[in-house]
């Protein structure tokens, strides 16, 4: 479970950062890639990187400015043509839709995949055996979505010690332990499993925001996070240029990382009136409040780990 | 009077090639840059050139398919981000204005500039004093047009030496007999103006065509150009893999340039397959046909000089 950051600016491209989109790499998990955003270009950022692009079977988008929107049906078309066959769901506000189908009709596009749209609203939008995601409207002018990914407990590790004290070795009887509520063994004996079972792992959360001013009604949905992914357009200085666009200020991301209590948090969608030595600055300020903080540039990567 | 190739791939972006886009810059003629085709990232390729977005007054699309069209939304969401405040006019099938509406108005985009979209049928569909542009319809399973731009014919150059035969010196009078049909000098005499000035120069003509097969009913549109931009997907032995997919072959395009007597071929929009050292072979068997042919890579410039 990876975050890959294949673009990290906002609102144009500039030669030190393409505008937005977020790769979250599900290959342990489900031999997966999740997108988050898909500005133009995303494809192109893509060839840099390891990602599959046939992998990605969902992609959620956080609101439909051209910076997160654009790369869209480029990558779905790539996606075709270079043998893409399972299917794809697309996730994001009303006209999203609309600009994907209009784009693939007038082109000519046939996907060799089938495709489904759905326009959300607030609340559990997904769940498999393994993930859940909510989304919960931010505060931008248009419509715009943050996503909390919440991965569920997985079961805990066997107790291999007290297995050996009881007599049982490894071998195939403990893939029946962890498979089995109980189990018989060699000398008559029943094994409630539960006992040879450590505590359940608790699984990660993420949280990855779209572009919004930083609001004190975001904290409940961004809590404990594991990771909270948060814009930061602008310094600190530049708190009511942050307001008037709907945006946030590196001081502002972090205050709500300290105050959701997440355990890291990620800076990203930096405007390009930022460029190489102010990266340091930025990521100070936001550490002076938040310290676990990084700043993303296109192509960090972030490894999660789970944590019990 | 210069072309510069922004893209010059087929179908998908490679790390070579990006898709296809053409800009025809007319700096000293108007200053302005006119595109031809505007694949995705098309603007982040201008961002490694001096072309300036706002300059950008006139977008000519060739067909609708992803990699010429889907790089519009964000070069014009850009242009008016970066200041661009002229009109553009875009030109091309049926379906460009649906696509480009759609797409500005589910990202809520407002351009600062007016736009006006044109879709087209074939003959003439622009003039002004320097320029007419025509329009033709190729073969390509999807209506696709090629373009030929033809500069109207400009005055010849002053014959100095025989007004200075006649006693006539450098001076303001210079401006005067290139102005006016006559001018009457000091000592009483009359110059009929056409007598001192040269023949007029022969306007350049450019046709650039959209993916196409090869057909000879597209020489008479393409005839004695001083370039052609031809589509070359693929290599000379390809050919039923060309006409399956409504695409030319290098030595078609080269056929093509022979037949319809062109000055300059310059082969683009080249599949992935052919990386690296395939160019060279490509180039070779376009020129056993045709000498004087070039194969364009991204970022590759040609200076159309005027002839007389």
């Amino acid at each position: 479970m990876e975050l890959v950051f294949l673009g990290t600016g906002a609102g144009v491209p500039s030669k030190e950062r393409n505008v937005t989109s977020i790769a979250l790499t599900l290959l342990q998990e489900q031999n997966s890639v999740w997108l988050f955003d898909c500005g133009e270009a995303t494809q192109h950022q893509i060839l840099n990187t390891s990602i599959k692009p046939r992998k990605i079977n969902k992609i959620f988008i956080t609101h439909l400015h051209g910076d997160h929107v654009f790369g869209l049906p480029g990558l779905l078309s790539s996606r075709s043509f270079q043998g893409g066959e399972e299917k794809v769901t697309l996730y994001g506000p009303e006209g999203l839709k609309d600009f994907v189908t209009t784009s693939l009709k007038v082109s000519g596009t046939h996907l060799r995949y089938p495709i489904e749209i759905q326009e959300i609203a607030e609340g559990k939008i997904y769940e498999d055996d393994q993930f859940t995601v909510f989304a919960k409207q931010l505060d931008h002018g248009i419509t715009s979505y943050g996503y909390r990914i919440v991965e569920k407990d997985r079961p805990g590790e066997l107790l291999v010690d007290r297995l050996k004290a009881h007599g049982v070795h490894p071998g195939p009887i403990y893939s029946q332990i962890k498979e089995n509520p109980f189990v018989d063994i060699a000398n008559g004996q029943r094994l409630i499993s539960e006992d040879f079972i450590g505590p359940n792992k608790s699984g990660r959360v993420l949280a990855i925001l779209g572009d919004t001013r930083a609001m004190a009604t975001h904290h409940e949905f961004i809590k404990d996070a594991n990771v909270l992914v948060h814009e930061a357009t602008f310094e600190r200085e530049k708190e009511q240029m942050a307001w008037d666009y709907f945006h946030s200020t590196t001081t502002q991301a972090a205050e709500a990382a300290r105050q959701a209590n997440v355990e890291k948090l990620v800076l990203t969608h930096i405007s390009s009136r930022y460029q190489g030595e102010d990266n340091h600055r930025l990521l100070q300020e936001a550490k002076q409040i938040f310290s676990n903080t990084e700043l993303a540039t296109d192509f960090f990567k972030l490894d999660i780990t789970a944590h019990s």
